[in-house]
């Protein structure tokens, strides 16, 4: 089912000032440091048909050092020797990468906006090699930046400045899978895509699906807690994921790599890693329970005239859909404009305010069928719906996906993007959207709003035809600052990573901060797993 | 739907050793101290129809004193003092009880098997309250045991020795529920049945369901992460729990009540007080995620001859059922036995070694059925089930139910009971049995096997016509080495709290149970939020 993958939303435009003492524990101050407007905003952003990041790239030479851009300072870690580099030759010969060409595309993230310039990348194939390396880093007091399809889009999977790259590329292997109870254990540097063809041939599929996949390491994704397409249907990480391994800074093996749906011996350490960002500890392998493959997949594609309708029209299908909804998208009319203007893709549904993707996912066809008929003739007699059209066959069911995922790339062509990724209380969802329209007037180009509504999850985009320091002040904090009043969350499904890391006092109080802070010293007490990530810094 | 609840699962005869100094991080001995045979273990256990806690019960008082019946040693915390007392008299007047009359139930567990000498109670009604609370005690070194609805099965939910029992009992106010995205915000001292009848209304449910589900507090669930019927279906709190607010040791409050299905701003902290059995912190309120109540409910009873092919109409029916199936139930002909013998109640379905109890729970009465009657011929035709029942109207519905729910109470009435509550991989849940079986011979009356066999999740039970230890010498630590061969968890969701704390090396490593430790230690360095539970002592 990749074809139904929407692209995934891309990271808001960089922006940024130096995280030195005075940050840590303070609250957001307006956005004001000077010499801070970035270069990479300038311009239709981000690059298109990234997937091939692994592939030789003329571009990468050209994105500016984090340490040049940002005014970031490189905390006291020892500095690589030769004597360090010969240990980890003798130690996985063969895999310890010092070739500057080699390690390029692994010091450079996926959007091409932030990039180190570690001189080792380390390819443990296993969880006692990653102890090794982290029992040597430690006491060698060497900063080491986890990596795993560094597919990331906040800055959080390449290091800021020379970060040994710990790599889970061969780490690849699955352990096991039970059929009877559906539960996969596999080493972290598994990729997803991978993972899910090899379900789908014993009828089962994995519980998460993203735009990554063909990249994206499982370890990774529980790393940074991914989100993702499937959320809506079989809940979060927090619930598939039962159990880890995982590596301490200091070396020790962590194996809760439990395989069982309950477990209520002592705390449930594992979460703790679970969107951690490689932070806390190394993720080696991890169990997962995965869902049965659905038999039957169907699409709807609605037309709403207002907002309110989009919400009243979940309601009705949640209720009238229940167990087979298994997507509930939505986009306004700009993000349909655009998409048409920029793609020349045809909408079969037209004059409508806001549009509606619902997918469903059952196992049996006629019944879902039957399902979503009752509901379409529902919303369509009550008013909630003006327009619509539905797909059964693969071709169409793509056709209309792609409405929906081509938004990200119809957006790039309409100039600067400014780019938010936001959850809020569903009924507040679209105000936001609103309420920034309203506020930026002419100075910007569009402002669109599209995302998981059956999440909470809005994707809010600016564009304007070049990068304005000025616009980019009426934007922020204010966005921040209106997702925070209404108790949002300023990055629903990215994470903080390195360029969002400073802003998480919008969306966690004082308290909270200072409880993480002292969660990471006290398992990471030297700080060397991938240090500036996450948490404003504690010094 | 309360009908269709089966009562919960007892916890294990009691049986208990000193935990001094030498249990800290050391791996489980065998079991040979002398003296610690249980009186409690010697007669039909526990006792019936105990769900009136509260009421006036004449037995409360012949409970023996846990400090009396276990060698257990007082920590060196301060005593209650009359200038205490009167601290919490101002804080809270009328709410800090010290008649012992009004305090006994609070001491006492719902099996009657452990008692507290607590001569103080607090009813805080907000969060503020038990912050004061907690900040004095804090600095007092006055040990607290939170208590919710007092109906954990691991003597986790009443005091020790004298702690001070700070009671949810008044924090009951529902303090929002959005009917659009299902999210449900409430105090921690709201009984699970109150909020499930006020969902109703609303066309919801709440995602767990247990047998005390008329006592437990939503706080006290989240606190020992509570499974119960509905978590094949929902999953587990980890991923319904949005948010928690929470105080901590110190008096600070936590306020992570968030209400959004997506957040990866930072470490996710309320995971670590999910399950932490309060010894972590204070849970004041909670945000759960609640699914639509389903349209319609249907039955199967079956029969099989044997394991493999219980397991393999388990794959079955999860495939063919697919997204309706709502719990899978199994029990061994030995139950049922118990269960017609003790009760007096008749199965339709005879013959059989194996009988499996499938609810569907889905939005579409006449899909429901078409799917079940499909899944029932192909069970029946391939020969995996030798004969059955279904029931679709509520009265049979029950009935059948009932042949489940009532197997604790029918082995209750079989002679002493030693009761075990393990998770293991559903391949392997009934070897468990057979070996324990073969194992005992003659010894026991009866050894029998049922459960949750969708969430892989087994009870354990074996009779004999009197307690023996050479009986319990014989079992013990048999079962929970068998259960640590096989990666199995030793408690599935009863929790380790006060009688299974010592085991917990059966289910974790060493590193895991060191690193459960140092999180105690940092959350609470005094040690007084719930003392002498869930954790082997440190000292």
């Amino acid at each position: 089912m990749a074809w139904l993958r929407p692209a995934w939303p891309r990271g808001a435009p960089l922006r940024w000032r130096p995280c030195g003492p005075a940050w840590a524990r303070r609250a957001p101050e307006p956005r004001k440091a000077p010499g801070a407007a970035p270069r990479a905003a300038a311009g239709p952003w981000p690059p298109q048909g990234g997937r091939g990041l692994r592939t030789a790239s003329p571009g990468l030479g050209e994105v500016p050092l984090t340490s040049e851009r940002y005014r970031v300072r490189r905390l006291p870690f020892s500095r690589l020797s030769p004597r360090d580099v010969a240990f980890f030759e003798r130690l996985m010969p063969g895999r310890a990468v010092t070739d500057p060409e080699e390690l390029e595309p692994f010091n450079v993230d996926w959007l091409k906006s932030v990039r180190g310039c570690s001189k080792l990348l380390l390819k443990p194939q296993t969880a006692a090699e990653v102890s090794q390396v982290l029992r040597y880093c430690s006491e060698r007091n060497l900063a080491v930046n986890p990596q795993g399809g560094n597919t990331g889009l906040v800055g959080g999977s390449v290091p800021v400045f020379d970060e040994i790259i710990l790599s889970t590329v061969l780490m690849s292997r699955i352990i096991s899978f039970d059929t009877v109870s559906g539960i996969l254990v596999c080493q972290a540097g598994c990729i997803l895509e991978k993972l899910s063809e090899y379900l789908e041939e014993q009828g089962f599929i994995m519980p998460l699906d993203l735009g990554a996949k063909g990249s994206c390491h499982i370890g990774g994704n529980v790393a940074t807690n991914a989100g993702g397409l499937r959320l809506l249907r079989y809940g979060s990480l927090r619930g598939t994921v039962l159990g880890l391994e995982v590596v301490l800074a200091d070396g020790t093996v962590l194996d809760c790599l439990a395989s069982l749906r309950k477990d209520n011996t002592g705390y449930d350490l594992k979460q703790l890693f679970i969107g951690s960002e490689g932070t806390l500890g190394v993720i080696t392998a991890v169990s997962i329970l995965c869902p049965q493959k659905p038999k039957a997949v169907n699409l709807a594609f609605l037309g709403c005239q207002n907002f309110s309708q989009v919400l009243e029209t979940f309601t009705t299908c949640r209720a009238m859909l229940g167990e087979i909804l298994s997507a509930y998208e939505f986009m306004d009319e700009k993000c349909m404009e655009l998409v048409e203007k920029h793609l020349k893709l045809s909408c079969p549904v037209r004059d409508s305010h806001f549009y509606v993707l619902i997918e469903t996912s059952g196992s049996n066809s006629t019944h879902d069928e039957e399902k979503l008929n009752s509901f379409l003739e529902q919303a369509m007699t009550s008013g909630l719906v003006t327009d619509g059209t539905v797909a059964t066959d693969d071709k169409k069911i793509k056709m209309l996906w792609s409405l929906r995922e081509r938004i990200t790339e119809a957006l790039t062509h309409d100039g600067c993007v400014y780019k938010y990724d936001i959850s809020l209380p569903v009924g507040k969802l679209y105000d936001l959207v609103t309420d920034m329209r309203a506020r930026l007037g002419q100075s910007a180009k569009n402002v669109v709003g599209y995302g998981h509504l059956g999440d909470g999850n809005l994707h809010l985009n600016i564009t304007a035809e070049s990068y304005s320091h000025s616009l980019l002040d009426a934007i922020e904090p204010f966005v921040y600052e209106w997702t925070a009043r209404y108790n949002g969350s300023i990055s629903a499904e990215h994470g903080l990573g390195f360029k969002k890391k400073q802003f998480i006092q919008y969306s966690k109080p004082s308290e909270a901060v200072f409880l993480m802070q002292r969660f990471k010293a006290m398992l990471d007490p030297k700080g060397i797993l991938n240090p500036y990530k996450t948490l404003p810094s504690s010094s």
